[in-house]
């Protein structure tokens, strides 16, 4: 582990820019935009999980009084020769021929208000051909399962005939055959977990203004307003310099503003009816028509030798995609068996569609589930063999140089630092009482780098502007302002960051899979040390010697030692206020894409006390521990590791998302989907260890992804322990674990 | 002249961007913006041109139901330890310890209606002791004359006591004495002209919406919205970096909307109330409280010998600042005998405070009223020697070389081309009838360059966006774009521009005297070049050759001739689609403070008929003639020769402000404040000289100050020769020229 640096800035904790106005209610979320003469759009949604539309008669729709536009899929350009992949996006956002899930959107109208939109929508008359749905994976995986798309055939697999299996691919290492042959112990378990859902509050909205220029601007709560803005262009056939979008504040997302639904039509409607047109999602529609996280069944079968070592680990995973193809099957693959260095790993995956909503990110996308099993069989492994989980980890634990299943060979890397914070931390040292159990996990995300772009303009009394494009989610105002004001050597309070739209800056990609300080964090620190050079040279230009005999050193620009000049440093200040007189504004900027995030482990573990009356789990104690690589804001380091823990407590115990035969949700909405409160849960403990990146200059690792990982077999484990039974479907909540103890 | 250059872009006419929403309705302008919870706000404004402010009791105001706040002076940081430049600026947006015009703001609220606000401004109880105002000029002169500010001297005058002379200069070169001396013939004559307005449409407006955060958002409708922030954020002693400013569409500014007036009060309103407030000024509001043009008193005194060689130049320029310093007597004095090579010049200006609103910039300020009269005594001794006016003008006409008594030594101009441009037009040999006259005059301005700053941004599908900060008063998107795509080599339609918020892109100076397509056109030049460096970057690394290798003609990348390599050319297309592969995002920037700015002149010339009954002059045709060094979209050069012509002929036959002797205007609204429209005017010839300036790579120079500069002398020289008699005092309305037929 490197020395610690000492940073002026970068560690400290300073209260987030966007914090007081989202307390006091004056941020702008994604509903909050009004415009003079705005409509109000509204979906209609298909009440069967899977039919063909025979026809769309929307002409009594269009006479109802106050009714501007009634649009269906064929208002929008041709899909024909679109690529199977931008065509199933497209018939996702409105259908084509055919629903595939109960919710899917079939129409949508303009109109002046609420309830001309609402009587609209109900004198749309859609002829359907009722077709039988297939609501599981292993359901759609049958051979004679209905199919949901003519023309899918598996890709990675049997591509001569249509299947309901999208994807099919192995990673592998070694050999297991040989791996599990040599194992002295071996244990094998299937897991099923839910569909669950990302738990943002704000609801999908958006306010579009499509005018006659044919240029449109578009505002909405997204985690990346950029790709929105190619995303709904290319469904639209639109220029990308014709689609101006404006991120709002975000109510949370998760991932689950990763992609769009309500824009498109927005901007249709808004077109045809040459008004602005706002579009809110009920909570309802929220839940029948987003994307949620992948249920899954996945098939685990790891063997060790009695002193830990682990000789072989293989799994085959079933993710359901949703209605159309892309679950996070790919990155569950990669990350179950990361932690680990191991010789023989084989790992099968599946994305599998079924009559249900097309699936979308959730933090870690595709890990929780795939980690959720694989750290569950590690867990009763380590039982069998007698040994304490952490020292079976540590045993079998990733390092430097470690050859990842996967693909890369790990540089530096904090799993061990991580594991032996666990096991010297106080909570897995507390005495466990009746009915309560301590599980343990290790949780893992690779972190993304990708592109980002960022500008930093001096204002003339010294004021520092960031600009750049990727919606702050987690408090990356904070974090991209304290890596500015550490480079630059000027307060943090002197720093200001805009989020700015489309138009108004260099391309962003989307804020996820643990990027943004990492890769936008990049683009401002390089924009920054480019502000540096241009400021060494005004400071010359001033001194009348040249650049190059000038330093930038804490916040001033001075001659540099043995310099030979009668100058006195010059601040940011200074030279801010001079620039007109050396060559005008001083600006910077970079573009990058971003190679090497670093991978972040976690640990976490649970206390939980399992009531064997009611069936009621109470986690009793609940602690994350996890290599940040440097925390350059440790708040909202800690804010994620604490919001991961809980939405992963709640994907172990309570929430799932319950579909009846027919394919309809039965509990959309916070009352019948049950997500912890602040009353279920206890303080979660954190601990941030600070391995860091060798890719980065103050050595961020991503740390949003990883949090959510490990709690569900940290608590899973926990669980079995406490009763000596493993559950091995999620979620535990009261009735299954009832059931569970009553099968003995 | 230079060979004219076969230009792919430059010079065509397209649409401009802004074009479409501006006819439909779509365009938002200053008052359009819509907050939630916004409040009206309106501001009480003194009844007397001049008195101290004894007390402001605001008690029964504040009582009044749905008021939420009532501001005066005294709610904003104190003035008294001001430079005597910024107190006095503060003090014309809200009223110190006294009011110095009618109509001054005095005070402010903030209520939920109209009515509201209407009725708590009518219980602000304000105790004046009221003083004499002195309403003009020549009276605020005199020794004994009331005095407007206690501590204002005459800076280049007598410093020693108060003065309502604000400031006094001369400017010359050789020795007048001596050249009137040599003269054989000498014209010397006053001209008094008119405070004018500027005539914009759109009243000044403005929505502030300032936050529990100390930052604070500002619209409103203005020319340079950096400056709007860089002023407001003084007066409110706000960091630059926290307030950020919205520039709406505008409605018309010519100058008038380079100033504040509502806005530190939207804020301090919107910062007490804690929500948003909307203040947008009446008409009468506008010509009470806003700046107009100066009212001028200018002697000039032209010697010159009987073969048309001018040996002496002399002026006497008297300029009214309104209520606070700062008219534009320099400008005026600068530009007025600059067209012309003379050896003897002095030119003698003052800067004088009178009560009544401080005036603003109107299109050249301070020019027209100086050359007014220049030209029309260079008219008269034309006349007097018997030579052709234009003949006259090219044998005295300045030329590359000649050093202009303002400074100066002119690098290539076009005055001479405008004059052989004016000589064989068709208009110039038109024969005239009864009571018709035909007036030409020379026009000039200096141009302005200072700082600007652009990015340009390439999007994935090749779409190029670019980012500035200078307002579009006149259709500078346009001229933007051509000169990007001109740079780049991509079509127009591909390219896009954005005129960004403060927070979100580098500083721009005010668009305004005739700086933004030179100065940010050279920003968005540079920017663009450092985009091609870039493109050539990516195309190497895409051939696999070396940067020096590969050269950007025609819109894309192409190894150079002799390069072996067996590579196709690459498109921005080719090259932006991959550019996550050789980089990231591709982007360029550049700011800087431009100089040499290539100085402008024009020559006007008008034919005229007199009503010798009712005293109406009818302009029969105008024809405007101009180096605009290189019009880079002729469509929005010849609009503002148009508008200039247009407004030229008002400010010469109507417009004028008509004071009481207690300083108040007796008609502040259009219907009585008369400006030409349509019918009143023959279309505006134009004919564009191009000259081009050597400082600018396409030779752009500024094109919408001057054209405004010859109309009054022109038109007053050819009333003057259609009556055979010359009125020297503005407008030279129907009353006014009846008044001078019957005297004679």
């Amino acid at each position: 582990m490197a020395e610690a640096i000492d940073y002026d800035y970068i560690g400290t904790r300073p209260i987030r820019p966007d914090g007081i106005e989202k307390v006091t209610g004056r941020a702008k979320f994604g509903a909050d935009e009004v415009l003079p003469g705005m409509l109000v759009g509204k979906v209609l949604r298909s009440p069967y999980a899977h039919a063909n539309i025979r026809s769309i008669d929307t002409t009594d729709a269009e006479a109802v009084p106050g009714v501007l536009a009634v649009i269906t899929a064929a208002d929008f350009p041709d899909r024909t020769n679109l690529s199977a992949g931008v065509r199933r996006f497209s018939d996702n956002i409105i259908a084509g021929k055919k629903v595939v899930y109960h919710g899917h959107a079939v129409a949508a109208v303009a109109a002046l208000s609420d309830s001309a939109a609402d009587a609209a929508i109900g004198k749309i008359v859609v002829d359907y051909e009722v077709l039988p749905p297939v609501v599981d994976a292993l359901s759609a995986m049958k051979d004679d399962a209905p199919l949901l798309h003519d023309d899918l055939t598996t890709r990675g697999g049997d591509e001569s005939k249509p299947s309901n299996i999208a994807a099919q691919q192995v990673i592998s290492k070694g050999d297991v055959e040989k791996g599990f042959k040599e194992a002295e112990h071996i244990v094998e378990r299937t897991f099923v977990t839910p569909m669950v859902h990302q738990g943002y509050i704000e609801p999908h909205a958006c306010t579009a203004n499509y005018t006659e220029t044919g240029k449109a601007t578009l505002w909405c709560c997204t985690q990346g307003h950029f790709d929105v803005r190619n995303a709904t262009a290319r469904m639209l056939r639109m220029q990308l310099g014709d689609l101006k979008v404006i991120a709002s504040e975000i109510g949370g997302g998760f991932g689950g503003k990763t992609t769009i639904y309500l824009e498109p039509l927005a901007l249709k409607l808004s077109q045809l009816t040459h008004r602005p047109v706002r579009m809110v999602m009920s909570r309802e529609e929220v839940f029948r028509a987003t994307g949620p996280a992948s249920g899954t069944v996945n098939t685990i079968k790891i063997g060790c030798k009695s002193d830990g070592t682990i000789t072989a680990m293989s799994a085959k995973l079933i993710y359901e995609a949703g209605a159309y193809p892309g679950s996070p099957m790919g990155a569950g693959s990669m990350c179950i068996f990361a932690p680990y260095d191991v010789e023989n790993v084989r790992i099968e995956g599946f994305d599998v569609v079924v009559n249900r909503p097309r699936v979308a990110a959730y933090r870690a996308p595709g890990a929780p589930q795939s980690m959720y099993a694989g750290e569950s069989v590690l867990d009763e492994l380590a039982q069998e063999i007698g040994m304490d989980p952490l020292d079976f980890r540590m045993k079998n634990a990733a390092d430097e140089g470690t050859q990842a299943a996967y693909g890369p060979r790990f540089q530096t890397i904090g799993l061990k630092q991580c594991i032996e914070a666990a096991k010297r931390h106080p909570n897995y040292n507390v005495e466990l009482g009746e009915d309560e159990g301590r599980g343990i996990a290790v949780g893992f995300w690779f972190n993304g780098g990708n592109q980002s772009s960022a500008e930093v303009h001096i204002t003339d009394d010294g004021n520092v502007m960031v600009v750049e494009g990727s919606p702050d989610i987690g408090g990356s105002r904070a974090s991209m302002a304290l890596m500015a004001a550490e480079t630059l050597s000027v307060p943090y309070e002197k720093v200001n960051v805009n989020i700015a739209d489309t138009d108004s800056t260099g391309y962003c990609a989307t804020t996820g899979g643990s990027r943004t300080t990492f890769a936008t964090g990049l683009a401002v620190i390089q924009a920054s040390e480019s502000v540096i050079r241009e400021l060494r040279k005004r400071a010359a230009a001033m001194m009348d010697i040249d650049m190059d005999q000038v330093e930038w050193v804490e916040g001033e620009a001075r001659p540099k030692a043995g310099v030979n000049v009668d100058a006195e440093p010059l601040s940011l200040r200074d030279i801010a206020r001079g620039a007109a007189r050396t060559g005008g504004p001083i600006s910077g900027r970079a573009s990058l894409n971003a190679q090497g995030p670093g991978p972040a482990f976690s640990v976490n573990m649970a206390d939980v006390h399992v009531d064997r009356e009611t069936g009621l789990v109470t986690v009793k104690s609940f602690t994350s521990i996890q290599d940040a690589g440097k925390a350059i804001h440790p708040d909202y380091v800690e804010g994620q590791m604490q919001g991961g823990a809980v939405q992963g407590i709640g994907w172990a115990l309570n929430e799932e998302y319950i579909y009846d035969q027919e394919g309809i949700l039965e509990n959309p909405g916070f009352l019948d989907y049950r997500m912890p409160v602040a009353s279920d849960l206890p303080m979660i403990d954190t601990e941030i260890v600070e391995v860091p990146n060798p890719n980065h200059p103050f050595g961020v690792r991503g740390c949003g992804e990883t949090p959510i990982v490990a709690p569900l077999a940290a608590v899973g484990n926990a669980v079995s322990r406490a009763l000596d039974m493993r559950i091995s479907e999620l979620p535990m909540s009261p009735p299954k674990i009832l059931e569970a103890l009553s099968e003995g």
